[in-house]
């Protein structure tokens, strides 16, 4: 699916809402050659480990989470930040409070248009 | 200036920060082909009209700003999100509250690294 977004100003509701894991929800807004995901995982969610060639960089906005990148692993709360260079396998484990982060693609999935 | 980050988690202290404009604060981190800046606007700060061919997209944090895309403007508060094509003018203006947001770059602005 591939819709066009209002712009310059797409409301939440007129952005596309995926769950791509088992309780782990986006909502994604993007230009021609990026995409903003903003990620809603419920309490113990797991993106399971997967890689894509799309770089990917974000953002904790709330919550915690076990990331692991590569082989480093970390656990961020909000503010902390990450950076996943193309084809570098990851995985997210959420915590009991769950995690909200921003995720950037680029370029944009396709699949989450 | 351009630097190197400690991947895959950069904390908040090793990444640069630019007064973009007065009273406009900007952290960056960054992959290869996209960056993100987090913005802190003080109370009534402005970031003046201006274009660059860098997309920008984006996702208001907190706090509250009249943005005016192109000839489009709208007040934007916490959960609202932005796109601005490559090469659209483009300006931002706090209100009392000041503003925090998330700004996505591509490419990189290299003066920001």
């Amino acid at each position: 699916m591939s819709q066009k977004l209002p712009l310059p100003f797409p409301k939440a509701e007129d952005c596309p809402r995926h769950e791509i894991f088992p309780g782990v929800w986006i909502s994604t807004w993007w230009g021609e050659n990026v995409m903003c995901s903003l990620v809603e995982m419920r309490p113990g969610a797991v993106v399971a480990r997967h890689e894509h060639p799309h770089e990917q960089i974000g953002l904790v906005l709330a919550g915690r989470a076990l990331f692991r990148i590569g082989e480093v692993e970390s656990e961020l709360t909000a503010g902390d930040r990450y950076i996943i260079p193309s084809n570098v396998p990851h995985e997210v484990i959420a915590s009991a409070e769950g995690l909200r982060a921003l995720d950037v693609f680029c370029p944009p999935r396709r699949e989450y248009q």
